[in-house]
């Protein structure tokens, strides 16, 4: 497969023109006051199923040659975005989801019209997903190493730079690096002085050491709250971001709780903890985002409340 | 005092402009079918202090002749507002804040300026309040019962009305009355056939009883998590009231904890109980919202998120 271009997120902001939502940018003067920056928080929790990830199904799953039904991986975001994909494009969708499964993915998923299949807990998830794809004579679909995937992604932060002018810096969550070789590729097509920062929480440090060694580094144990994070990168995303970024921020499991609650209390929206780690860095100052102009990408709202929700039923019986 | 009139709104709209926030329109496919109605949801979350009674505050306290310090009981929303809109023009705020205080919209009050006062337990908050008047030399300050704050507030629906086109229903939640009224003043000046229905929680029935029976029934033993609508109506927004609503909508506990879960992990917005009282008759499909185009103010999202966050934290841990 060839690297994905500029020229692929202009295309593929094209396609979705209509059809993602256009998402807001808000603000915050407490969290300007706090950072001593000028933020621009893009808002992907507002965009369909709750995530940037629906942009890269859509614009991968559009470009699919064959009628095959698409059968995918994943238990997140991912799933819910290439369902609803499908359902838009007229497409079969088989989206094989590990335990354990957060029901409420699960009924998103089922909502979009798509098929959910369950490994049993002694088979390997990805054999099973390769025995679906024979069995139903389906189209294998790649979670993030694809070329149209990261177009897709990349077209957020297209928008971002059409929305706010003069942005020094872009920040964004990294797990298997689509989203950010996706904006790597939009910011430097916009703007080549734009720097992009990718932000990674130390329990998932597997993307920082890949770019380093210049090689697939495996997610060995991943521990941290943002599960979307805990992916390795692959052949596509590696390259790009070796070329573009221009660094890493590396958070703690706390200072990701403690941006979520700031912007939940701040600011009344909804994010992921994957999208507080794009914020953590402006919470301690970082000293390359003080007196800049930083987009930061909040990837997604798609979180389990059921700790915030059994806490108000308690006071409510 | 006289009552205001939809001029007051208008006026108040004027001196709004380009001090509170122009606040978004938010649409969700999903609530719309479940309510099998159009909904327009007018985000007072993104209002500054977190919720519409800046609006009033601001068009309040801008109309004091004195320059007396501003004295005000409320250990609530209502507090923020007036400090920030006491900061922002230049008088001294003293708040009473009766026990128990949030801990963070006490520091939210300081974080504008404002200064706190506690009465002791043993204290009656009113005549503790009035005290502080004499010995501040300051000037009352009414929550809701003050044409200002009433024509103030209802500048939000005057924006919803100018955002949507051909609405038919709005709704809000109901507590003193002072988003209500003004709302009511706001969608006839546009638009006489505009429905305005009130939502009021089953344990805190006081405001349906006291248009029905054409007096101020009072809040007996008020028992309901939307804490912004445990007060009683007063004698300004009664009777417009009684002249402007449609009709009432009760809402169960269970229920505002229901339609607050689904805006949160529908929407990635954050709102309070008492928002989530106006949402809560779209969820159970009443039949006067079927088929309408129905604009809902969501009051606001100062709720106190310590139970997700211990949640959280714990799995940190």
């Amino acid at each position: 497969m060839t690297l994905p271009t500029f020229r692929d997120v202009q295309y593929a902001a094209a396609l979705l023109q209509g059809i993602a939502n256009h998402t807001p940018i808000h603000t915050s003067r407490q969290l300007n006051t706090i950072s001593q920056a000028s933020v621009f928080l893009k808002c992907e929790n507002f965009q369909h199923v709750g995530a940037f990830k629906f942009r890269g199904a859509y614009n991968a799953v559009a470009h699919l040659k064959s009628e095959k039904p698409v059968v995918a991986l994943s238990s997140g975001n991912h799933a819910q975005g290439i369902a609803l994909a499908c359902q838009l494009l007229g497409k079969e969708a088989h989206l094989v989801m590990p335990e354990p499964i957060n029901p409420v993915k699960r009924a998103a998923v089922q909502g979009y019209g798509g098929i959910v299949h369950t490994p049993a807990i002694s088979q390997e998830a990805e054999s099973f997903s390769q025995d679906l794809v024979q069995a139903k004579q389906g189209e294998w679909f790649e979670a993030f190493n694809d070329p149209y995937v990261i177009a897709g992604q990349g077209t957020a932060a297209l928008e971002l730079l059409a929305q706010v002018e003069d942005l020094d810096v872009i920040l964004g969550p990294i797990g298997g690096g689509g989203l950010l070789s996706g904006t790597c590729l939009a910011a430097h097509g916009v703007n080549p002085k734009v720097k992009v920062y990718a932000c990674e929480p130390a329990g998932a440090l597997d993307a920082m050491y890949s770019v380093k060694e210049n090689r697939i580094v495996p997610q060995d144990h991943p521990h941290t709250i943002a599960e979307g994070l805990r992916t390795s990168v692959g052949t596509l995303t590696l390259p790009i971001l070796r070329e573009h970024l221009a660094g890493f921020f590396v958070v703690e499991e706390h200072e990701i709780v403690q941006a979520m609650r700031f912007i939940y209390e701040r600011t009344k929206l909804i994010i992921e903890p994957a999208s507080a780690v794009a914020v953590a860095p402006l919470l301690r100052q970082e000293p390359e985002l003080q007196g800049k102009r930083v987009g930061v990408i909040l990837s997604g709202g798609n979180v389990d409340l059921s700790h915030f929700f059994s806490g108000v039923l308690g006071h409510v019986h």
